[in-house]
């Protein structure tokens, strides 16, 4: 069994990256409450550094790193919020960065992560493309790989968000978050588990992309294959360490449908009047589907990010 | 000289309604502040209760009322926020509510006004129509007409914005807020140079719609013809009281156009991950198109409401 993640290094990692990330407030909305008969807490994200909760992970992978592993400077793969968070985080400690992207990643994406000063080196739009540029990359530089989720550094960093969530809403019933890759919901499940014995960790997932459902449910990892969802961020299966920690810290994974989705997003714009990722509304859908029995109980919900493109909303 | 609004009727009005508003938040952003090289706060009336600062003046004027008064009932005319604010309030404080509303009115907003328990009364969608109607109401149930900004009681609780504002960022150099009606406005500049001598309270309009500009300027009252702006809340012109408030109060009025107010109106979602409607966007607006001098400043907006149709959004 890998060595899991455990609650000192959500701890360690809120202490070392407690000055770089917001401490993100925790928004209520009573016409939910009402229309649940719940008392919902959103812990919320969308307004952490980079616009998503991947800020705490990387710069808790950056900031971990020893003095002779930042000279060698960090390389990623990724076209999306965990590149900006490494491209951010190593700014900030100052050292070298360098991301591969795929070559038709959206321009306002390679122009966020060129504004944090990273170097970007594009590849051919393939996994396999992205992984043998980066290893090309580790080769001829020296840089440090992180990967966006299956590594302890990460997925502690991703727990911070749950630390301080039990530190704004003590007595939590519930928590939950959507699972991609599984980082966010591994460290929340740890810090739920291990700070509060009576809160039930929930991942949710699209119906679409339930390769952590599935292998929650069979015991064994199960990668999914051509995943179709509006949940851009959660189209990821998850690693061998993002699933042996979900498997022994969460309580159940539940799965939403594409259109509850999207109306739990635009419930969230409409009513709170903040802006959340599709990803970020998955966790509320399970609530309108009635997946689990809320009746009366304090749910905490992690909103996970609020990068969308705003040219192509999903319900137009 | 009419009988102006006083700090007095403010700090009343805000012992009275404290506990049925939210005391919103103050919200930045590091690359905003960088952009325009000022420190810039908002005070986040999306987040208030009906979306805006309207439910401010709304329920002060509701919890004004004698008790002889509040048993006859109240009217107002109005298809926005306004309408939505006196029917809230009436609700709790468990008087009737008679709304006239267009009745092309958007029925998304009749819902929303029959939701909290207002009875509504159709009429033609002209001014003239609204007038005739909310007299025959009164004529005919005796409610007591609350008037959207021409009103004391309206001012002074729009006012309780900036008194918040100012006790949660206390050393604003500059304090900015849309103008329509102009009772935020009135409510703003009072506040403003009553607690603070040295704050400037501008106000800003869109070219399109710049009755209060042109009657600032010109020392007399000048409605606005066929205003035509996306800031659908700044259509309205001055009445007395607030122009009488505005001129003796406020430091200066300037102007933005349309696709600054749209170009502010998506920064501010893009990158602050929160929902405006376009007149919020007007004061930032302003220091896009360099109006004022707030290098090195604290610089206080306030952004007025996030009641915006998800079908159409401007930039699109």
């Amino acid at each position: 069994m890998a060595n899991l993640p455990d609650l000192v290094d959500i701890q360690e990692a809120h202490h070392r990256i407690k000055k770089y990330i917001h401490k993100t407030p925790v928004m209520t909305s009573r016409q939910l409450n009402e229309r649940v008969e719940a008392e919902v807490f959103f812990k919320c994200e969308n307004f952490q550094r980079v616009g998503a909760f991947k800020f705490r992970g990387g710069s808790n992978a950056i900031f971990s790193l020893t003095e002779a592993e930042a000279q060698r400077g960090v390389t990623t793969h990724s076209s999306g919020n965990h590149a900006q968070a490494i491209a951010l985080a190593a700014n900030m400690r100052g050292i070298r960065a360098i991301i591969v992207m795929p070559e038709n990643a959206p321009k306002v994406k390679v122009n966020a992560v060129k504004g944090y000063g990273a170097e970007i080196r594009f590849c051919e739009p393939t996994l396999e493309a992205r992984e043998a540029t980066a290893k090309q990359v580790i080769e001829e530089s020296g840089a440090v790989f992180i990967h966006p989720y299956n590594d302890r550094r990460i997925i502690a960093g991703q727990g911070t968000a749950a630390l301080e969530f039990f530190q704004q809403q003590p007595d939590l019933n519930v928590i939950m978050a959507p699972i991609g890759g599984g980082g966010l919901m591994s460290g929340t499940a740890v810090a739920a588990k291990k700070l509060s014995g009576d809160t039930l960790a929930i991942g949710v997932e699209p119906e679409a992309a339930d390769d952590a459902y599935q292998s929650f449910k069979q015991g064994k990892l199960i990668p999914v294959q051509h995943p179709d969802t509006v949940a851009d961020g959660l189209r990821t299966s998850l690693g061998e360490l993002t699933f042996q920690t979900i498997r022994k810290y969460v309580d159940d994974i539940v799965t939403v449908s594409e259109s509850t989705i999207i109306q739990a997003m635009r419930f969230i714009w409409e009513r709170m009047k903040i802006i959340v990722e599709p990803s970020s509304a998955v966790p509320l859908a399970a609530l309108f589907e009635k997946k689990l029995e809320v009746e009366n109980k304090k749910i905490g919900i992690i909103l996970s990010g609020g990068n969308v493109d705003l040219e192509s909303l999903p319900w137009l």
